[in-house]
Parts: structure tokens; sequence; C-alpha cells
């Protein structure tokens, strides 16, 4: 039986994890969903996503690309869920709960439902009726942009089911991915969640003036901050140092290409949320995980200094210089 | 009483903690050991140090610097070591043990002493008979660059003597100088010279061509191979993810200024060791440090793949390139 894999999402990440599917040495049938019928058209005529990691070949039968889901959920055994958070719902609409009955689902999204305030796997779960044994969970550290030049990058496929976790561990592993295994699946999407978050925190400090000094002290604090709130959320026995936490983290906090820190600088620099929107055409994704964050914590309330310092300044329109003061009081 | 500080050392990080301490509100006296005679000449003459951090404004009588050793010491009570730890010995030559008696010595050294394999705080107590209770260690992640720019940073004070720790913060403590104090020297002195080592580390994958997304899971690896040494050579009760530790390994791998990450990035593009010395003019203290650390885990053991391929590399010339794959194997 050749494993059948669906793809559902056109961005980078998808075209990152596409091209690791086709350059798996496992034999696999690949479909792949994406929203924009010009994309498909342009993937199918020239075998390249014209928007997102552009240089990687597509080799995908031409057949297997097309805007109806619902098709292409019904080919599959295997389905990839990448799109932005903030559209889940939109883009499984059509969907119900049947059609995802048996199959397993692989979370690359790294966010929280708007409104529900859930991660992906509790959405699936409670929404979609998917058991948690039927549900992966996917995290970097890994650029996409770094997977398109085939720099060596370590994923974490975590799963309550760990039998699972490794047999997709092992329909992704390249000569360039190298991948770790875990059960840990509420650890590793609230870490992937927090981590855009203390980005857009790292870009603000930036913005305003602080320097690479203050810039590690945030940084370690920040990792205690995610071991806080995720032992409150999930107390296993984890050990936060690992890449899919702390390197994770690490990836996104201190690139200069990071949607979220930059989106960060620009507010610390003194833009407005809208115009810092306006200004880069997209909208990070940490911005809405930070009000997500808010209300999810009002459960656990953790102390997130950092997180509650960043929901502030975009929500509450605190100055960020004297918001930011008063977190260097906090911080050791 | 009003508190006597000497200085013994001239570069930049004792530029930096003169600075501190001048900038400090507590009334104290400031002397400073340097061996360059032409720079004290120009220090007395033009308040500035010529050769290290020399926007610096240096408010120190002309009479409170000197190049006599003995003369220095003896007129203070807090003695802060500041030479590289390569030159520690011959810096402390004509200087018996009489003479440190009853002083509290500082050490701001990140470094293990050649010949001996000894940290400094080691060093200070098994050779000039300072008993630990008046040692202390002052810890980073703190560049001297942004010490000089007045950006905020978090130094962290270590003593087995926490009141002493306390005293000696209170001195440094200034505007954009926040102080943590904690009494595990041993551990912040390692985590000191290791983070070196891993700076290298973290330069020659640069060098050889790894990106990102690699880095983030060689640092997330360094800091667990920092927490394993530091375990089995002192076994206290520590959180790594603290500044002194995993802050002051994130400022050092992940700054393009690293002396340590530039050295490694040239032996990763293939200079030899000699020959990126020579195109550095000076020597990155990892490359020492690597060799000590080498000698004194024959002792305890401990599993440190990263230390081992950059020990492989720097001292038995094995290609940067191949060490490294064969590190990526071991990491995850």
């Amino acid at each position: 039986m050749i494993p059948k894999v669906a793809m559902i999402g056109g961005g980078s990440w998808a075209t990152a994890i596409i091209k690791m599917l086709s350059d798996n040495f496992t034999a696999k049938e690949i479909y792949w969903w994406m929203r924009n019928q010009e994309s498909i058209t342009h993937l199918q005529k020239y075998k390249h996503n014209p928007n997102y990691l552009s240089s990687v070949e597509i080799r995908i039968p031409e057949d297997n690309i097309s805007n109806n889901i619902s098709d292409i959920i019904e080919k599959a055994e295997y389905i990839i869920l990448n799109v932005p958070a903030a559209f889940l719902k939109e883009t499984l609409d059509g969907v119900s709960p049947e059609q995802l009955k048996g199959k397993k689902i692989i979370s690359a999204i790294k966010g929280i439902v708007p409104d529900e305030n859930l991660i992906i796997g509790e959405f699936l779960n409670q929404k979609y009726n998917v058991p948690y044994e039927d549900i992966v969970v996917i995290s970097g550290p890994c650029h996409a942009e770094e997977v398109a030049l085939e720099k060596l990058s370590y994923l974490t496929i975590a799963s309550t089911n760990l039998e699972l976790a490794a047999i997709f561990a092992r329909l992704l592993a390249t000569r360039y991915i190298k991948t770790n295994i875990s059960d840990d699946i509420f650890g590793t999407e609230y870490a992937a969640v927090l981590k855009n978050i203390y980005a857009v925190a790292s870009g603000i400090c930036h913005g305003v003036g602080y320097g690479d000094n203050f810039q590690a002290v945030l940084i370690s604090n920040a990792i205690r901050e995610i071991k806080r709130f995720v032992d409150a959320v999930h107390p296993i026995s984890r050990d936060i140092k690992e890449s899919a936490y702390l390197g994770d983290l690490l990836v996104t906090a201190y690139s200069q290409f990071s949607r979220n820190r930059t989106f960060g600088n620009m507010i610390g620099k003194g833009y407005t949320v809208k115009s810092a929107q306006l200004e880069m055409n997209m909208v990070a994704e940490g911005y809405y995980a930070v009000n997500s964050m808010h209300h999810v914590n009002k459960k656990y309330k953790v102390d997130m200094p950092i997180s509650r310092a960043v929901y502030a300044i975009l929500y509450e329109k605190h100055s960020p210089h004297i918001e930011m003061r008063l977190l260097t009081e906090q911080l050791n």
C-alpha cells in the first residue's frame, strides 16, 4: 500500500513540506489543495509555486493539485493542515467530521484558532471528533526558506501515538531533514505559538533601542515563561531545552527575517498596529497569538510578564517604551 | 569607610567595568593597573583608554592609574582580575599570597588557567590561598561595547558568600546595569568558559555552510551540554535557563561580533588555526578553552559531542566538514 498524503494550504511552509515529501525515498502519492486557482494553473504548467519558495521544483502530477478540498481529502489517508490558524475554520467550512473519519491529521499550523482559543489538536478533537491518537504535530526549528536551500534542519514530529509519529517521520526525512519524535503534542503546539509572541517582543525591544545584551536576557526569560505555561497546561516530564521548544524559539526570535520580529520592530519604533500591518502587507502570527494566549491564560493564571507586556502594547495601546521599561524590572 | 576597588587589566571588559563603577552612585576610590605605560600616559592625559572602548570618559585621578601591580593591590580591598586567563599567571607573577590576604578577589575573567586547568576561583583558592568566601565571579550576558553605549545589561554576581556578592553588586549597579546574585561560582565560571567553545562551534558551522535552522539545534544542544557538565562538576540545584548560563551563551553564540564566532567561521571556511589567528591579530578564548576542557573532562567524562568536535577540528586537524557532519548525527 503506497501512502497517500494530502497538503491543505499553499504557503511557503506547505511548499517546503511538499519538497520534503517529494525528496523522501518512500514511494507515496501526494495531493495538494490550495485556494487560488491561478496559483494552481501556474503550478500545473510551470512546476513551481508562483508565490512561495518559487525556486522549488514541484514534481506532482497535475491532476493531484486542486482547489476542491473534499476531493483532495477523500483521496488521501494523511491530511496535512497548513493554512494560517486564522483561516482554518473557513478552510474546513465545507468539510464534515465524517470526511475526516479514520484519517491521520497532521498539523503544520503554528497558532490558536481564533474565537475558539484552542490549539489545533484540541480543535480537531473537539470540533471534528478526530481522536488524539490520529493527530500529529510538526514543529521546527525550521525556516521554510532554508528547506528550499536544502540546509540541514531538524523537525519534531509529535503525537500521543508514538508509532504514528514514527511512521509519519519516515515520510519526511531526507538528506537535509532529520526528525525527532515526541509524545508531547500540547507542549509542542503551545511552544510553537508562544515563540511568535516572544519574537514580537524581541522586535519591540530592538525597535525601542535595547541591544543584544538585553535580547539574551529577554530570550532566557522567555523560555522560562514557556516552560511555566506548558507545565501548567500539560504537566508531563519534558526538557524545554530540546530543539522543538528552545530551538524553535531561537530560530524565530533571532531571525532578522521573522515576520513577527519585523512587526514588533515597527511597533517599537512607533508604528501603530494598523500601519505596521499595512506596511508589511501581512499579519504577524504573534499578533493573534498574544490575544488568544491572553484569554487562554485566564484559566491557568501563569505568570507571563513578557506575553502580558506584548498584549498591553498591541491591544491596550500602552507605550512600548514604558511597557518594556516596566518589563525590565520583572526579568532577571 | 569608602570602599577601595582595584581593576587589574586594561582591555574592553575592564574599561566597561570601570565605567560601571564610576557611574554607580556609591562613593568609592578606584585604582587601575594596566601593563602598558603608553596607555597609562594616554589615559592620564586624555581621560580615555586609547585601545578599548575609547569613547568612554575615564574619571579616575591620575595617580590611581599605574603599572605597579603590588602598589595597586596594596591600596584596595576589592581586587578585580580582568586579564585574559592565558596571562593571569604571568600578571600575578610578582604577587604573593600574603599580598592578597584579607582582600576580596573578584574574577571578571572567563577562562581556564592554562597548564593548571583550573577555573579562576579554584586557581585563586589553590595557588593563592584565597578562601572561597572572599571570591566573587562576575558574569554576563554582557558585551562590553554595549556597556559603553549604556544599553541595559544584566550581570550575575556569584559567590559562595552571598552577602559579599550583594555588597559587590551594589557597587556595580547603575541606570543601565541590573545585577542578580548567585551562589554558584563553579557553574557560572564553567558556563562562561564553555560558551566560548560553542561560539567557535557556531562559527565553524556557519563557515561550513549550515544555516539558522541548524544553528538553533546546535545551541539548544549546547545548553544541554553545559548543563550536563556543570551538574557533574558541581551538582547543586540550578536553572541553566537563567541569564548567567543560557543568556551568556546566546549573546556570545548569536553575536556577529564575537571573536570566537569569527574565529570559528574562518576555520569552517578552511583557514588553518595559525592563519586565522594571524588574520584576526588576536586569539579567540574558545581556542584555549576547548583544550583545557578536553583535559578537565578526562576526569568527569561527561558526554560533550560539540566540545569534542571543536577539539578534534582545532587540535587534531580533523576536517571541519566531516567533523560537523558526524556531529549532526549526535544532536537532536
